[in-house]
């Protein structure tokens, strides 16, 4: 299968609902990568059992605070220069890009990148969703270590990572990227194509597209999207408060909603890490990491960045079961709500509402 | 020529007075050097001469605040791990270590990694002296680029640097420092033994061993070093002041000294940042760098470090021609006194003090 210029909107639009708020608002990238493809033609999406063992595969993706990449755009050299120093250090040639994380921005991306190495680009992601830090992978579940981190900017930096764990890499990354100026172009957890196996989520690319198109074939735009990612509706409301700060490579903050219409009375917050993290009501946990949150404009059902959302929007709040590999022991140790600094426990979103609503 | 364990305590002793406060204290490095010279055996001092013109030169040495590191130790295995960067990245053996800074603790660790590593060490190093940020080098004077950055810290943690240029390779290092906790083991500006000649100041660790053996030899140690060094005493006085805060990967702050007996009623001030930068008197600036202000003992004339300068100490204070890359037009831009934010141009000491005193 190929991915073309025109796929790009219902890409677009369907990692933006993975994204749970982040991952990078998907304007710009959508941008960048229909003119890669224009310029450099489709991109081959293939899945494991097309490329050789012993390649090396690369998971690419940004890092940083999503308002800082809005404006401090990539100067299209990183990608070349991640992959020279991924074949030089692996000493074996990379055979394939993979999305690090398919939520936002950095879903769409990694087709630019394709494009424009000439390289395939794996129909998987390290997440599913986006998450906010570079530990929070697939592959640190299961227990591949991040034996290799490169990150580039614009101006030619690059910095190649051998942390000592998955805690150390995120915080080397991070200060990286705090230097570069708050975003930068990132390979991690590069891996022989032998080792991805039940460590990636498989079907990431596809499952983006399939979202986005149910969405854009709809006359009811919300209504399609529920049906398509199987999701619960928490609230439509306006967005009546926005607290949002950016520090340390992460956008921080929270978001507050208004119920209308059935909802009127209801007032929910959903606080923030460059991703949505957890819904709270009337002090109760809704929904929480490593499920889904994520907010939608209530006409048009286009996800709403946490960069960018505003007072008096009027949105449609929607929640979606995570991968089952995030709910398993060692996934929610990665990133359950404990990881984000919350005294509780983790409850699947469908349980917390009893069924689909 | 040969350091054996017997020449630790001469070598720390020259170190500690080219460091010009900074470099880091040598008493912990002494330790460490005495001890992998004790089992690993003597260290081979070379010269270019010595070395195959297509072998690697690999500089190395602490970056940090030099106040972390009396506390955070190396665990020793931090030059297997930069060597090994350095040999993969280049494709080609390092053939001999050399002292990045011949200043402070960082003149003497690369003894002890030289022992460990059964590599040779070059008698040069990248300064002449200790300076606080890593583009000051001989080799950026010389217009080498900092091609390869190598940092790692106890925990096994690796960062590897391609910058821009030296002003991004002083910025991410010392970020990545940060991170570490303050301190780290760093090897920077590695290059061809080729390209060596004149990029480098040749001749720094047989010339710290030669101030400590001279002052270790003399009856009156202030009056040796200062002959031994064709140095300039400034004032002899007590310490009446020292401000001092760690952050950012630095020590910075201030000392005065109060002069007695010959220097009844003067008062002068040193500022630091890591290494003591400039002297001031009513006003006017008696030294400054690049060229050397260190402060020593005014018994036993044991330079003090500006991590353990100390309310009472009873000091003089004495400054030293720099090595003269420093003074040329690219020198001044690299390591003068603007570019540490003074608004003055640099005087040679000599100058401002007419003859030696």
């Amino acid at each position: 299968m190929q991915i073309t210029e025109h796929d790009i909107p219902a890409l677009a639009r369907g990692c933006a609902v993975l994204g749970t708020g982040g991952g990078g608002e998907v304007t710009t990238s959508s941008l960048i990568a229909r003119q890669a493809l224009s310029e450099c033609g489709p991109v081959e999406l293939v899945t494991l059992a097309d490329l050789p063992v012993d390649g090396m595969l690369m998971p690419v993706g940004g890092i940083g605070a999503p308002s800082v990449s809005i404006e401090k755009l990539s100067s299209g050299t990183e990608i070349g220069s991640l992959r020279a120093v991924v074949e030089q250090h692996t000493g074996r040639p990379v055979v394939a890009l993979m999305v690090s994380e398919i939520g936002g921005g950095n879903g769409v991306l990694p087709v630019a990148w394709a494009a424009r190495a000439g390289l395939p680009l794996l129909d998987a992601d390290g997440m599913g969703r986006a998450f906010p830090q570079v530990d929070m992978m697939s592959m640190n579940v299961a227990g591949l270590p991040p034996s290799l981190i490169v990150l580039a900017d614009e101006r030619d930096n690059v910095v190649t990572i051998q942390a000592a764990d998955g805690h150390w890499a995120e915080l080397i990354a991070r200060s990286a990227t705090d230097v570069f100026g708050g975003s930068a172009a990132m390979s991690d957890y590069v891996m022989p194509v032998s080792l991805a196996d039940g460590a990636i989520v498989e079907g990431s690319v596809t499952n983006a597209l399939r979202i986005g198109r149910a969405v854009l074939a709809s006359d009811q735009p919300v209504a399609g999207l529920l049906d398509a990612v199987d999701g619960i509706r928490l609230i439509e409301g306006k967005v009546v408060d926005v607290q949002r700060r950016t520090a340390g490579g992460f956008v921080r903050g929270s978001v507050v909603v208004e119920g209308y219409g059935a909802d009127q009375g209801r007032l929910v917050r959903i606080e923030i890490q460059n991703e949505n993290l957890v819904l709270l009501e009337d002090g109760e946990v809704r929904a929480s990491v490593p499920d889904l949150i994520t907010l939608v404009d209530s006409q048009t059902a286009d996800a709403v960045a946490t960069e960018t959302v505003r007072y008096g929007q009027r949105v449609a709040v929607i929640a979606m079961p995570c991968h089952p590999i995030w709910r398993t022991p060692r996934g929610l140790e990665v990133a359950g709500p404990r990881v984000f600094g919350y005294d509780f426990d983790f409850t699947p979103v469908e349980v917390l509402h009893g069924s689909h609503a």
